[in-house]
């Protein structure tokens, strides 16, 4: 059977790829870049195009992995969209994702909007664990949603065009977390005779056995009772804190990536939560 | 074979929860409480002692679950430990651990001290994934370190006796930064009609995935060299955190939790370390 020829505008290391993902499957593919040089590889295995109306007119599918949300404007400002099916992997806001999707629409396309969960080394490689959310029109994702699996998987999340970005930057923003809780716990040891390499391991695994808490934290949040299942409460895990700064402070470790969460549970169990867990901080986090 | 009898000081919900463990496995056990009626429970089953002094008397293992470090010396000022094998699980900082080490030399005591990690329902149930931290004596470990394991397993991480507490207590703070980045993601979606259960597993799943990142961060440190190996640097981060925020602020999130981690990535990518990742933030937060 033949496979959906597409067209990617964008070859920077994410675009390329995405691209070399689906040449390996057998995609016929137009390409394009605004410095033609990143092109030069494709050469021979997919069609150059010289302009981006070019490589629009090409195909109904049209991938966009560009620099930012202005180099779409200013690389489509002029190029006929109707009846294309637009896919917009550039990373944005979620507004800016029902923005563009509503200019789509006006323009006669049909949208969707894709976050990238996964650096390039990732795309095309089976089990790496990287994925893409889309959202936007069902239609689309109906009719190319296997095409779109090709470099890494595809996960639609709704019709909302802006929730594949909201759920891209919630993830983000959930291993930023992540990942100043580690920078912090290495840092702690980073005196003293521990090798880091031998505490990796532990606190990968209290990492990996801890992240289970978000099932029951999500439904607390669904259910509106932030009390019951609760294991460690605000007031106990508060009362804890104490032992973490005054540790940090004798480690010569600054506290400033973790005193923000202290504070906040204290504001929260001083509003008389603290029979809360984590459920009762994400409303308190909204109401400040 | 007749096994280990020991004698706990304490019986909070944690204590509580050992001695069940410890009675479960047909360790003789004497247990004493400042309040009474805490052992009440106990009664028949263990020995329960009238006075600290008596407890400590009955059994050369001495098992220290108290309230802070100040009920330690309290509870245990005038009493004989001559001969004893201490054993302290009460929650402290590194310091706190050694100085409590250094005082029971002087008392011709044998020292451990222990971090739990794991909450009192997570006690005495095989596969939990809880366990406790232990430092100090080597030999009081190997002569009582099954006996030890019996509530939740033991892990022994060194003859220093604040490495315990220093395990203990940088595992919380990597999770104190996963909690804070889930209560962002969460808050994220709070206002959409994004079911907080049909998000959890995604973000549990991305989690779970980034977590082994933590693995070439320690090699990273141990070579000195915080470039090779890096597959996501500072500097493309540093470029996707103004989504993350513009998207916390489109969505009424406060970016208090998040701000920080930003700050200090920025700071190492001005200082010309764009090309580094995490590794480098390690030495950052210590040099301020």
């Amino acid at each position: 059977m033949t496979k959906t020829p597409l067209t990617l505008l964008g070859l920077g290391a994410m675009g390329a790829a995405l691209a070399e993902a689906w040449l390996a499957a057998d995609h016929p593919l137009t390409v394009w870049n605004r410095t033609p040089a990143r092109a030069d590889p494709f050469a021979g295995r997919a069609a150059v195009a010289a302009t981006a109306a070019e490589a629009v007119a090409a195909n109904r599918l049209v991938v966009l992995c560009l620099l930012d949300e202005d180099s779409i404007a200013e690389t489509l400002a002029d190029v006929d969209l109707a009846g294309k099916d637009l896919v917009n992997l550039t990373t944005g806001t979620p507004a800016r994702a029902r923005a563009r999707a509503e200019w789509a629409r006006e323009r006669g396309a049909r949208f969707l909007d894709g976050g990238i969960m996964a650096v390039p080394p990732m795309i095309g490689v089976p089990g790496s664990g990287g994925y893409v959310f889309y959202s936007g029109s069902p239609d689309l994702f109906e009719e190319h949603g296997a095409t779109l699996a090709v470099p890494a998987g595809a996960r639609y999340v709704g019709e909302d065009a802006g929730f594949a970005a909201l759920h891209d930057v919630a993830l983000l923003s959930g291993m930023t977390g992540l990942f100043a809780g580690v920078v912090h716990a290495f840092a702690l040891i980073r005196e003293e005779e521990v090798r880091p390499t031998s505490f990796a391991p532990l606190l990968a695994d209290w990492l990996t056995a801890m992240t289970p808490f978000v099932h029951g934290l999500a439904e607390r949040l669904e259910s509106g009772d932030h009390t019951t299942g609760v294991v460690s409460n605000l007031a106990m895990q508060s009362a804890a804190n104490a032992t973490l700064v005054a540790t940090a402070e004798d480690q010569g470790v600054s506290t400033e990536l973790l005193a923000p969460y202290f504070a906040l549970e204290e504001r929260h169990v001083a509003a008389g939560h603290g029979d809360e867990d984590g459920a009762g901080l994400v409303d308190r986090l909204r109401a400040g």
